[in-house]
């Protein structure tokens, strides 16, 4: 009875809103009103925000550029000329907080350093305002939960940045492990790696703010394909560390190999770094085996199988479609790809990584409940 | 004085039967001899022999079959009537040390289970005969060092059976990494397995006989891969094993990982194993990638590079490139493509494998000269 008058409520706003303006009104969790598109602020206006996000921005179908939040305030006109988005909506670190009264803002997309996304997230969620925190959800699994509870508390949405849920390469890769189209998957093997040459002051080298380095950038990746690609949470995990480029890479890691064991008995061996290009995906099941490659770039991606076939769609914005996912799943109940349990759970394996190479290769035994940050 | 006494003995010699038969003379070091063809005799006649090294001797050039040594009664007739062999160039594993006065045997071709591999070798090379092992050399390194004493001292040569250094899709992989056609290499992955099902009773599942399971079989090649894919020989390895069918793995390695760090900062990553297909290699250098799949079974080889160009050649049996090159490096003092040197330093690695799975995964430094086993 509550969560009826509720929308009602709700459903009266949005119309009155809807008749004078382009702009769609403030988050809302139901589904029946006449909103079209939920409104997103990003924060953090880096490479990332400027190059991928507010261009995808532009074609989302369920969602749209709403506001900035940035901490460099040269940046606040050059982004309200370029995306035409009112003073109202736009935001710096000190003044944040207050976008919590800012009803044209539905979603915040953290896309901070590191060491910025709990606090952010926390905020934004405290802010009643939904979440995409971008990858690798935060320092440690500590901060993981601090955002998770905060996001239950507010009754928000949250997402993680993980694009590739949300594209058909990966989505086709999810469909022949879940369709054992090429039978049961017993080997995974998947590196994530770029070769980092420039800047040797930017954020991802220092520690303090990226909390690790290629394992928690590029490694991410790997960790998430050997998982989607066993469509199984690892058992466990052994990993090594190689240093090549101390001067450049002073406290953060440049390459990293891990392996990983899981239930069925497959066996997953991924390889991340900042010291080498290498983008792929590859399976070998009991009855062939397919491959990405590249598999986790902004693509277009490509991929092939053991019938010869190509692995080829159509290419477009991997974050149009992740954002456009995350607002579906606000607006109309659809599933969310990408869960807050699905960062965490990536947090667990770097974190279980570490742990490994600080003791010699130890594998670390890992304990997930067989659905626990999955997406189908 | 006395080297051209021989030589001028054995030209006379040869001459003299030359002009009676086809077949050629007794071994001989002598490369201005008249003698176009090596005698050589396979010891075991499984599935290699029958199917792989047989046929290919049918269209070498500088050898052909001319002898077998078999422990089985059944076999002598049939290999007889087969290839037209006469019954003094059959043996058995008693009366075959009588090999020594057979001048129609050249080449002795160790074809059998690993434990007999020492045995056979040295035995062959106080027989005065050339040596062809195959792989893995022997059980362990102290018999490695064995057979190329023995061939030392006789002064009979020595080659490992690693047909894919004969094979053109490998001898391009180390045309790039030579001549850096895609600059210098930072990372190689190679995966090298099979699915086995059959008979449990297989003298490769019997560790008494094969001196190990996946890792002396198909991680031979493996290692072969991330050591001509990079140029150099590793100066550490770590490893990982896993288990999932111990009831058909008795007492033989299922799968292994493992990694090996270069002198150069180049990563080599590696999978073997008896219960997964996998079968490639792939490398990224610093100004793009070349990767082979397969890369080292029996052919056609495929390949392709970052350029997006296929590696392709015209297939030939890799046996009888490899038979005919080592025929060639007796006759016309060509390079041996493997050599003894390279069987030991890949035994040193799998044990080198072993002591760091024995060790929880720790890593194991390795020393080599840098062209300790190398053929360019």
């Amino acid at each position: 009875m509550k969560r009826r008058k509720f929308n009602a409520t709700l459903a009266l706003g949005s119309s009155g809103i809807a008749l004078t303006s382009n702009i769609p009104m403030a988050c809302a969790i139901d589904t029946k009103q006449n909103k079209k598109k939920l409104g997103i602020a990003l924060v953090g206006l880096g490479q990332y925000s400027t190059y991928q996000l507010a261009p995808a921005l532009q074609d989302t179908e369920h969602c749209y550029l709403a506001g900035v939040v940035t901490g460099t305030p040269e940046k606040e006109q050059i982004w309200a000329d370029k995306y035409n988005l009112p003073k109202a909506n736009i935001y710096d670190y000190d003044n944040f907080d207050t976008i919590k009264d800012n009803d044209a803002i539905d979603i915040v997309y953290v896309v901070l350093p590191n060491s910025m996304h709990a606090d952010f997230s926390i905020r934004a969620a405290r802010a009643g305002k939904h979440v995409i925190c971008e990858k690798p959800m935060a320092m440690n699994v500590e901060e993981c939960d601090a955002i998770m509870a905060a996001c239950k508390k507010e009754g928000v949405k949250l997402g993680m940045g993980y694009r590739l849920h949300s594209e058909p390469y990966t989505q086709e890769v999810k469909r022949f492990v879940r369709e054992k189209t090429f039978g049961n998957v017993k080997y995974i093997s998947a590196d994530a790696a770029y070769h980092s040459t420039t800047d040797p002051d930017q954020w991802r080298l220092n520690k303090s703010l990226s909390g690790g380095g290629a394992l928690v950038n590029m490694g991410v990746y790997a960790i998430q394909s050997v998982i989607y690609g066993t469509g199984e949470n690892p058992i466990s995990v052994s990993a090594q560390e190689y240093s090549t480029r101390p001067d450049y890479f002073k406290d953060t890691d440049e390459t990293i190999t891990a392996q990983f064991e899981f239930e069925s008995g497959a066996v997953g061996n991924i390889m991340t770094s900042h010291n080498a290009n290498v983008n792929k995906l590859y399976a070998s099941c009991d009855q062939g085996w397919f491959e990405l490659n590249p598999a986790n770039n902004y693509g277009p991606l490509k991929g092939r199988t053991s019938e010869g076939t190509k692995i080829s769609f159509p290419h477009e914005s991997q974050q149009k479609l992740q954002m456009d996912d995350f607002a579906k799943h606000i607006l109309f109940n659809a599933p969310n790809l990408a869960p807050g349990e699905m960062g965490k759970r990536d947090m667990m394996i770097v974190e279980a990584i570490y742990r490994s190479i600080a003791e010699g290769g130890k594998k670390q035994e890992l304990h997930f409940e067989p659905e626990y940050g999955f997406s189908k």
